[in-house]
Parts: C-alpha cells; structure tokens; sequence
C-alpha cells in the first residue's frame, strides 16, 4: 500500500449483494490535482484486479504508479484540470478491506471467512469514495479489465454519479473461456501445499501456485502476435542441464513476472476478486446486456477494445458499445490494433492516450 | 495399451539426437486392413502427444479407438485399399519405450534418467516400424498435432519412405505462445507434491498436476467459439455452498476431462514429449522452413490448418504449404472453419474426412 492513500470507511454494517456484510471496512484511495469548487472536474479511475489505488506518483508517494504516463500535467488525465482519484477495490489486499484484514470479531484474519465479494459490491465502495468528497455527480467514470465491470457496476447501482463512462478492455460478462482460464488459475493457488486451504502464513510459500497462475495471466493477457514479435524462438545464453528448466527466453519472461508477483498479492484476494469477476452479469439486470444498459444513466462513453485481447475479445466491448447506444447513450467505441493483448492499456499508450484525451475533450 | 498392439525392437543401441541412447527399446503400432503383395498401400499415422496406437477398433481389441470415424471400411482410410498402421510415440507410456519402461541396466524405470527425446527421435522409431514391416515406400505419412511435427521429421530424415504427405494442426516450428502454454503446464505437473521430483510412485496422486496441466491443454485445444456456444455462462443445476467450487458449466466440463485423462497418461511422458514439441524446429536443417522442405522428397502433401486453433494458428500451417510448394511439392492447403479448435481433427470428421479422401483418391 503507498503512503499516499486515504481511507473511507463504508457504512456499517455494509450488507453485500451475495448475501453476509462487513462491518468497519474501509476503501483506499489516492488523489492528484484539485477539486473544484463546483465538484464538476472529478474522474475515479476504478481498477484491474491486482492495481492498488497508486495509479502515478504524487509528493506524498513518488514512486511510479500503474498508470504513470496516463496521469498528471498534460497527460490524458490532466491533473491542471480535472481531480483524480483511483479506488482501491473491496476485496484487495492493498489498503482496503479484503480477506488478509482483520475479522472485527477477534483481530484475526478473515481468511475464508471473508464474504463472498461481488463486482456490485466493489462498485458500492469506489461510490463510498466519491459521496465522500461531496462529489455526486463525477465527470466520468474510467475502468481497465475488471474495472470496467466495476464502472458498469456503478453506473447501473449509481446512475446520478455515472454520467459519462470510459470503459476499456473488458465485458459486461465474462465468457466461458475467460471463466475456464480463472477457474483454472484458482485451483492452481489452491493446489499449492503452502495455500494451507487458506490458513497460510504470511511467510509461508505461496509463490509457487501464485506464480503459476500468474504466469497463465500473463500468457493470456498479452498476445501470441507479440510474443513472436518479442521472442520468437530465442534461446537463453546460459542453460541448465535439466531438460525442463527455462531455455527460450519467452520462458525466463514468465519467470520473471512470476518471481515480481507473487509474494506481493494475497492469495485469498486473488480468489475472491477473480471469481467476483465470473459472476458478473449486466445482462442479470432486466433480462439482457440492453436492459442493464437502460437501468444507467450514461450520457456519454468510451468504449476501447484491443483486436489482440483474447480474454476479452473486442466482440464483447462492441457488445456493450452497441447496447449503450441503444440505451440512449452517445458512444464512442475504439477498436485498437495494438498487439499487446489485455494488457495493452498499460502499455500502449500513444495509442490509448489520444483516444481518451479527445473523449474527455468532448465532456 | 491395447491388446491389439504389435511391437518392433528398435536397434539396441540407439542413438538419440540430442545425444545419449537408448538400448533394447520397441516401439507399438497397431495395423488395420492387407498389406498388398506390392507393398504399396500402407498409409502410416504419428499421433498427437498423447494417443496410443489404437486409432480404431479391431478385431483383437474392439474397443473404439481415438480415431475411430476415421478408419475403416468406406471410410477416410479405408481399410479395403489401405493398409493402416499407426505408431506409439517413442518416449510415450502406451506400449513404446519410455521414461516408466524398465532400465536394462537394472529392471527399475527410468524416470529422469530417460534420455532427451527428440520429435526426430520418434521419427526413426515410427520409420523403424515401416522398415520392419518390409515397406521401402509408404503411399502417405498422416500426422495431426504433434504428430504433424513427427511427419515432417520422417520426411526430413527418411525421403525415399515419404513420398506423400498428410499433415494437419501443426507447425514447422512452435510459437513463444505454445511454448509458453506447455512450460507452464510441465511446471504445474512439477509442482504437484505428488510428482516427487519423478520418482512418484505408480500408485502415488499425481492426478492433481496432471488434472490442471489437462485443463490448460483442453483450455487451449477446444476454441473460445465453441464454449460461447456449447456452454455460455450455464449454470450447474447442483451448487457446493464453497464459493471456489465448480458453478460453471464450463467448470465442470474441464472437471470431467481432468478426471478422465490424469491417471491414464504417464508424467514423465508428458513431459518428455512437451519439450520435444518445443524444440523441433524444421528451420534447424538449412535455415528456414523451406530448406528444410527441401531435404525432403515430397511429391503431394494435404496441409490442413483449422481458423479457431490458438495453439497452432492457421498461419503455421500455412507457412509449412507455402514451403513445401516452393520445395516443389504439390500441395493442397486446407484452412477449414471449424469452431473446435486445436481438436477439431478429432472430432469434426465432416470437414476431415471428404478433404482427405479426395486427397487419397489422387495418390
């Protein structure tokens, strides 16, 4: 967690949508640039599933956020013009309440006891932040990968505050393959003796089932296009004699990411994060994907897709692009043909830059 | 293995390509239909990483076998005209030598003291069971998958015995992407406790690492088209209250081919014959793809490549047709629209069987 992060404490008891509560949870939460005084300049930036709210560095925390080049003076999230804020979700390890915090009963972890987390839920603590600052009507709602089943989530429980959407690289309900490939990673964690069924020690070794799922999100949330691009069959200058340690280097690429990660997320968040992700449907909200769209009040949106994401292929922001437009909304939807898969709006950024720049522009 | 299965010596010592050797080695192979007098109607097929010699049932073993609608009378290969052999990969656990055979040294298996196997090692061992047979010249060598790989190594190391070619879903070299894929599956397998670093015991669970690393092959074999449709976002009708537990049907689909395949598959094999995969690499002989081609003396080759296949692309297919034309082959290169993915060969006999009869009935 940076130590630039604020804290908001949710209403408690905080009922959840799949039933359970939580009582004394708390949302964390950063903030760059100024508030105006008619609160109309507020963007919240709703995250991927890993992200803390640390999205760039501010004088408080310096170190570089997960959203660096996107945030600050003439970036696309100009901090000259509009305040920022980026919500840490329900559910994460990173600040705010998750299945690592203290259970009130007794100080102890939540472990597996922690309540089933939803998308709606983690939608109704990043609500918490904004009605906090005396914000009730946000400029615009920005959501990656799972955020943008959050921003959706709040636009559908929140319509007043979701006026303007810009939602990237995501769906309004997970696919069978994207369920598959989760439900897979899940029981890798849990398959690894450290996981203790939950009861793992902070220092116990979890890495090695996290570092494996890790490695299959890394494998699906880039491209094969680049990876041949990056890689290609190059070897490593220096081998192991065991036939099965890394050779090629798209090998010691995961190795890498896996060593980087794991260690670093709980384990326990990572289930319930990712499975809150399986459910969520917009298309539980009156019977189809349109419906849901309709229970929103979303004036303006920004749909971008990638054509090389495979976890959420561009068929399913068309999906919502074409269902906003039908609810009433103007929508801008961005097919991008950058090659680095999901992940791409971390990374390709002169591509996502522009494309939100003149979106806000229009706001 | 079934009972159906013949076996040829290999000869003793013999040598690998990666170095080392193997002494007192068989390979198993199946046959279906006659032989005829002139020795020229033997249609020999190299399986994919994990089949067994029984492609079709038989008289000696009526059980179905994994390529069942495709052979017989009438059928693709027809046994009234051909005569069908198909090979156990060397290095595999049904029938041919491999890492749970005996060592001749001392009678226990050889886990990891099993030599390096190469996809041009299991070449000389399919080539092997031609020769035995008293056939100089087959009518056609049929490889899906990996056996696609080990088509093209007999080719390369054995011209004069492959004269026609019939390969489908596979690659003159693998991608990052699937090298990717299978070394993160070989570490799931790795990791499970039960694997024991090899030395697991043949009645020790090593289902768990063999049922994930299975979940990630069929997460991979099957297409992100065919789940939308067959499965959606369906519900199981039965829940556990455990929110990790499969809900999904998707989920329990890879459930159920986890349990059917781990247990029935040997881990070293799988092992073994996953790096093999990653190391075969047709531009090693010459310099590219085409090189390769050209040490190869193929008249007419089927190259037959499926759109949704992620693991090998249709693109790898056709950069084999592609090289083996300019090679001087003449090749019919087939990309069929298939929604089954990697597996289509498999189970989309429709769209297989006419391209391949007709291919058949010009040689």
């Amino acid at each position: 967690m940076s130590g630039a992060a604020q804290f908001v404490a949710l209403p408690s008891p905080m009922p959840l949508l799949r039933g359970g509560e939580l009582r004394e949870a708390v949302i964390a939460y950063e903030t760059w640039g100024t508030l105006s005084p008619a609160r109309d300049n507020a963007i919240l930036i709703v995250t991927g599933m890993s992200p803390s709210a640390h999205a760039a560095s501010n004088p408080k925390d310096p170190t570089p956020g997960w959203w660096e080049p996107m945030i600050g003076r003439d970036r696309s999230f100009d901090t000259e013009r509009y305040f920022i804020i980026c919500v840490n979700s329900l559910g994460s390890c990173k600040g705010s309440t998750g299945p690592a915090s203290p259970h009130p009963d007794d100080g102890l972890p939540y472990r597996l006891r922690f309540p089933s987390i939803s998308i709606e839920d983690v939608a109704d603590g990043a609500a918490a932040v904004a009605r906090a600052l005396g914000i009730e009507r946000l400029l615009a709602v920005v959501g990656p990968s799972m955020g943008g089943m959050t921003a959706q989530a709040m636009a559908l429980r929140h319509p007043p505050l979701v006026p303007n959407l810009i939602i990237m690289s995501c769906a309004a309900r997970s696919s069978a393959f994207a369920i598959a490939l989760r439900s897979l990673q899940r029981q890798i964690v849990r398959a690894d003796p450290g996981f203790a069924n939950g009861n793992y020690d902070h220092a116990a070794d979890v890495s090695s089932g996290m570092g494996l799922a890790r490695k299959l999100g890394v494998a699906t949330y880039r491209s094969p296009l680049e990876w041949r691009e990056r890689f290609g069959r190059e070897r490593l200058s220096e081998r192991d004699a065991d036939p099965f340690a890394s050779e090629f280097q798209i090998e010691s690429y995961l190795d890498a990411h896996a060593r980087r990660w794991s260690g670093g997320f709980d384990p326990l968040s990572y289930l319930y994060l990712s499975r809150a992700m399986d459910w969520f449907d917009l298309a539980d909200y009156g019977g189809s994907v349109e419906a849901g769209c309709r229970r929103m009040a979303v004036e303006k949106a920004l749909v971008i897709g990638v054509s090389t994401d495979i976890l959420f292929p561009v068929e399913q922001q068309e999906e919502i692009a074409e269902a906003l437009t039908e609810a009433g909304a103007e929508v801008d939807y961005q097919a991008l043909p950058s090659i680095q898969g999901h992940d791409a709006f971390l990374v390709d950024i002169p591509r996502f830059a522009p494309v939100i720049s003149r979106f806000l522009d229009r706001l």
